[in-house]
């Protein structure tokens, strides 16, 4: 093969060398990438109402943003990512002087239209751009030109939380644009959860259509040989990956019903959106304190088997909780978005990692999962996460929690794509 | 809103300024988005396997090439987007002296290893690239560095023919690489055909879900007026739009069966590949001669409704017919591939235009369905189609075929998308 590195198709990844997404220090290769994998599904009305008939997101906002109309009187805002605008809708609602709603995509067009029907178009400002790139029209609009804004609000949240990687947007408009001590962030805290499930059904179907594929591969291979001359078997190994990492090492979007969960979640995670940096935005790091979980499953209370990790997150939208707490204006009507599976739908759901195989639960037994993860941005594209979770499993008697351990597995490591 | 010209999303587009595919010419946004969009998927196993266990596919190409492996015998060969490799091994089994197989996408680094499985790698070259920036290492294969590619072969056909554009690299390719007198081209010859069919299921089911995704929309705007305070009525017309060109006006992949046709299928245009040029690859301008049909349909012999008019095409692979035929070596055993419903499955199938409301059939009466296409490439991206089809349709009693008219339509015009 006559192979140059610039004929690689690394070339075309939706990440800048560092790591960074496109929008902020991107080519304009990474760019028009970042554009073709990303944003130009939310230019969709579909997709954006889809969203806007999430009633779990919808109140969390609406709650977070109308319950507290005396924090948003009088005050400069901006969404970042408005889409078609709802949010910007009930700041201005809320009594804001001025709301600038950014967005990036031709949805914009679509918001200014929506503020004009609702009589808010004298409030809020549309600007088409990339927070990364746009200046606010302060001083035209009769505010103070090096004047911060005074809250920012984003419905910035991908599966898992971190998936889209939007969250670094945030971080960027926040320290470029808010008052630092007594701004205020919409969601202002956000943490992710895992819990061990019961969900053998999904579980299977996955383990099933994977050995379907393969099983398929097998006729295709033999009927290639046969009918046309061509032995594909040197390819079979290269398959096998690609269907594995499709069907098993692929999470799942689940509604799961609260009764599948096996034990208490674990946070892993949290975010305070007033400080929280870039680096952390970037994912889970190895050996992070919090990304680890122990769950004691009772096998004579619960029905088993486990059969996979489920990830979510919640946001909060409360006071500030840094070393500014004390000055920024108080939250007197908190507002929380949970996505986990007590609370119902989202269109976030969960994100279900199954196990390769199940883990039965005896009776008379307690079952213990303990383990790590990490979350790491993928390499072709800046936005999607590889999840790696390490997981040990013991067994003991009921009653002898930390007592003989009856079998201990050892550590088993996968690494899975949220797709 | 504050709307540069910049901001907008026009410039993230998968086509050149002049409407050219970006491998030729365009910039490096566009090959960026280009490859997102299109090449990318390619770079699937899962993919190729899809297209390898295509059977109509395969024995076209099958027998075309070692049916003529006399014509073969000591040339040179070149295989335009090889992907798995599978034309360039029996380019080399049916006695090939050279054969380039050239693949844009990391697929080519599968393929190599496919030829050296196959014993034919000292035959075989894999150039990674695209076909219209890559050199062919002919003296370093001991071959006349100015020596023409003396067989193109090249799978290149998408749905309806021309979609994903991938005949401009093979034009491109052929201008570049092959011997202009006795060079030949496999397939060699191109046909686009459409005729009326019933198909009322499906054609149904596109206008329920298109109703369906009205009603929801009417009770999304209600609950978000009540429950949230917002106006969104101000988008219903833009929702309307963007469901009806989703559901009503895009073709559909189908897998028809031959006794859904209630005409003799029309040819609307033919490619002789020898001599075809980019500008006739761009799609079918209004007023080609070719471009029209004319059905009459007898409501006697044939259950009605028209629902759609379907249109495939089919490939020959069949000695030159231009005014170098006679020097050109000649293929002994043509061979042919249909996409078309009497053929049986192709990952091709058929792709289906469905008429607005279904047009009945009477008994006693011949329903004469004629008009016009028209094929351009879409400005967002020059591999993707919209179709125009101007129909009218009128009625006379049976016996009178271009006697009196009973009835006869206006001229109905929609343009689809071909997703």
């Amino acid at each position: 093969m006559e192979d140059t590195e610039d004929a690689s198709n690394a070339k075309f990844v939706n990440a800048s060398d560092t790591g960074e997404i496109p929008s902020f220090n991107g080519d304009e290769k990474a760019k028009a990438t970042d554009f073709a994998n990303y944003f130009c599904s939310y230019a969709q009305l579909y997709h954006q109402k889809q969203m806007l008939a999430d009633h779990n997101r919808m109140a969390a906002y609406h709650s977070a943003i109308l319950g507290n109309s005396s924090v948003f009187k009088d005050k400069v805002v901006m969404d970042v990512g408005t889409g078609s605008g709802i949010l910007a809708v009930w700041a201005a609602q809320a009594g804001a002087r001025k709301v600038y709603a950014v967005e990036y995509t031709d949805m914009a067009k679509y918001a200014k239209r929506v503020m004009t029907a609702n009589g808010v178009d004298n409030v809020v400002t549309v600007i088409q751009g990339a927070v990364e790139d746009i200046e606010l029209p302060m001083e035209e609009d009769g505010l103070d030109p090096e004047g911060p804004v005074d809250i920012m609000i984003s419905e910035w949240m991908g599966y898992f939380l971190l998936r889209e990687s939007m969250m670094d947007s945030v971080i960027r408009a926040r320290d470029k644009f808010l008052n630092k001590k007594t701004g205020l962030m919409f969601p202002s805290h956000c943490s992710m959860f895992v819990a061990p499930v019961r969900d053998e059904d999904d579980r299977k179907q996955n383990n099933n259509e994977y050995a379907g594929a393969m099983s398929d591969w097998h006729d295709f291979a033999e009927t290639t040989r046969n009918m046309y001359g061509v032995d594909m078997d040197i390819l079979e190994k290269d398959f096998d990956r690609e269907q594995k990492e499709y069907y098993l090492l692929s999470s799942r979007w689940t509604e799961l019903q609260p009764e599948v969960l096996l034990a208490e979640p674990k946070m892993i995670k949290q975010f305070d959106m007033a400080t929280c940096t870039l680096e952390e935005a970037r994912g889970i790091t190895a050996g992070e304190p919090d990304a680890v979980f122990c769950f004691d499953i009772n096998g004579t209370r619960n029905l088993g088997p486990v059969s996979a990790i489920a990830g979510w997150f919640t946001s909060d939208f409360r006071s500030r909780t840094d070393e500014h707490a004390a000055i920024a204006p108080k939250i007197e009507n908190p507002s929380f978005l949970s996505t986990g599976p007590e609370q119902g739908y989202t269109h976030w759901g969960q994100q279900t990692f199954y196990l390769l195989s199940p883990l039965p639960l005896l009776k008379g037994e307690i079952t213990r999962l303990e383990g790590s993860i990490e979350m790491t941005r993928t390499k072709e594209n800046a936005r999607l996460y590889n999840c790696k979770f390490k997981i040990q499993n013991s067994r003991r008697r009921l009653g002898q929690e930390d007592g003989q351990v009856l079998m201990k597995s050892p550590v088993q490591e996968n690494v899975y794509q949220i797709p």
